[in-house]
């Protein structure tokens, strides 16, 4: 883990100033397409130099969660399993929007309650779903290890891919999603604990209880984010963990969906605060702690479309505007090119 | 005119409920996917049943303004057929996003100053640009209900398009769109007038005391949304209020791009209120106007980005997101088809 953490270092700033300067010389007044010209420096700048188009891929990652016996989920924990069937049958909405993005899915069985076996589920178990972390640690600190690692090898074998997109499925992740970013952001837990997949009131107070609970329970350390991922995570969300270093070590862009994802990559920057430079935020979701961990991380989101489905569904329906700001670089023509007088402004 | 317009009538509500009643079927908590779903609804209520995919076009229509002589733009009047020969080129953003969204490009000049004549320029020309709107009317009534059934007649021609995106290229047009925002919305053109393609506060100052004047000159009424469009508006903004209407005529979506087709849009309903029902707002753009005209319309933005560059580029980057909303009605497994547990929420 040291060793993969000392190999993140920051994005290329040269790569992303001469890409603004492309973009400044085609024909359009400077900076007239906004984001989409941040976004095409900023792939420079991760990739080392702009690619010729956007190869992608999307990891979902699925895991159990032992705290769904405190009735934190408006679903049964037996969804998460059927939700990985669901996947490798080709209908869910993730299988839907990879397709239309041109994306390549991959979907990991974290440690789901009930094995998934199917061969297009990548069997990466680390338990049949987390303990109760209300009780205690969800996992041990060498399973949360293994876990990340894990997450981070799978970017190792998508060579020749320039953005990643992280998913999940877990009922009950987004109890775990919120003590992450509680603990992490310093932040009491009643305010970033939402509806989820749909909770009413008494249920999303029973989830800030649980939280608060767990963060007593567990006495963790802020200044460890390790520790908290073990405490507090889930096996998907350390899957996520590794995903997003190992996109920064592998110099690949980081797609982030919604609340879990962005707990996931909370704990990867402060595990390698550079790693936030590979990272784009895809959408911002309604979930309330979605937002806090989004301006935690420094990221303004690409889409804001109300979704709250996860599954790496906004990571999915971002990648059209990326690969929209790659083709932007490469195929405009230049005020020189096209004849067209350039007012410089 | 007036018999298209007695032939726009509201898109069929049944068919949105219908939508709306399947998407809740999917495998996912209900409206989960927020905006998406919205979208997927309005796109079968419009089509009156959900298209198969999306096929989608882009009409950018240029024109050239007399108003350009009191210094209203950053730049010159030339680049307005400069751009025009780009678009026939390939080379401009709007040529990028139409391939990248897959999209049908068609270019009408509607009077730009230097005729352009290239195979694939429509020449649709009313004349060699149009009077200056701060002296008086820019058209005649006449020629403006010309331009709009012109209009109207690209969109009977696009036989099988499910979506056909605005656009709009024409030196000195935020001048004629934010003329035509203060008189329609009753506000003071101060409110409305942005920089354009480059405006400093000197040339904003410039633009809104243009605007002053005009209002004064042509002395129009808001009532008369056709007099409103011949006195100040453009003939590439004429042309495309009658795309608007067309797409209303032929239930087709309208997708808008900016703030000048979003002025297009606001003329096009006052000429006929239910037009709105086919209306997409792609994005918001930096323009002030903008967010004033798509309030007034009750629609809400698909895009935030930062965009302020035209030609329909906002709403080529909004297409793959309708096209993922078709996918995902088309495509998703429902609870039932993939044994996944119902929650019912």
């Amino acid at each position: 883990m040291k060793d993969m953490i000392a190999r993140i270092r920051p994005v290329d700033e040269a790569v992303r100033s001469a890409t603004e300067q492309l973009l400044d010389a085609k024909t359009k007044p400077r900076r007239s397409l906004g984001r989409l010209e941040d976004i095409a420096a900023q792939i420079a700048a991760v990739r080392g130099a702009m690619p010729g188009g956007l190869e992608a891929a999307i990891v979902v990652a699925a895991g159990d969660h032992g705290v769904a016996a405190e009735g934190v989920s408006a679903y049964p924990q037996e969804v998460t399993a059927q939700m990985v069937l669901n996947f490798a049958g080709g209908g869910a909405a993730i299988n839907v929007l990879a397709r239309q993005a041109d994306a390549r899915l991959i979907v990991v069985d974290a440690g789901v309650a009930t094995p998934v076996e199917h061969e297009l589920v990548r069997p990466l178990r680390f338990g049949p779903g987390t303990a109760n972390l209300a009780v205690g640690p969800a996992m041990s600190l060498e399973l949360a290890t293994t876990a990340v690692l894990a997450g981070a090898a799978i970017v190792d074998e998508l060579e020749g891919v320039d953005a990643i997109g992280l998913g999940e499925m877990g009922i009950g992740n987004t109890t775990s999603a919120s003590a992450l970013a509680a603990v992490l952001l310093g932040i009491e837990p009643g305010l970033v604990c939402g509806r989820g997949t749909g909770l009413d009131d008494e249920g999303v107070a029973r989830k800030a209880a649980t939280v608060r609970r767990a963060l007593e329970v567990n006495g963790v350390d802020p200044a460890d984010p390790l520790s908290v991922l073990a405490a507090l995570g889930g096996f998907e969300i350390a899957v996520l963990v590794g995903v997003a270093l190992g996109c920064a070590v592998n110099r690949v862009v980081c797609v982030l969906d919604g609340f879990i994802t962005g707990a996931a990559a909370l704990v990867a920057a402060r595990l390698a605060p550079d790693a936030v430079g590979v990272m784009v935020a895809a959408h911002r979701s309604t979930e309330p702690g979605h937002r806090i961990v989004l301006e935690a991380l420094g990221l303004e989101p690409v889409l804001d479309l109300g979704l709250r489905l996860g599954e790496g569904s906004g990571a999915a329906l971002a990648l059209p505007v990326l690969r929209a700001a790659v083709a932007i670089a490469n195929e405009m023509a230049t005020f020189a090119d096209a004849g067209v007088t350039d007012a410089g402004r």
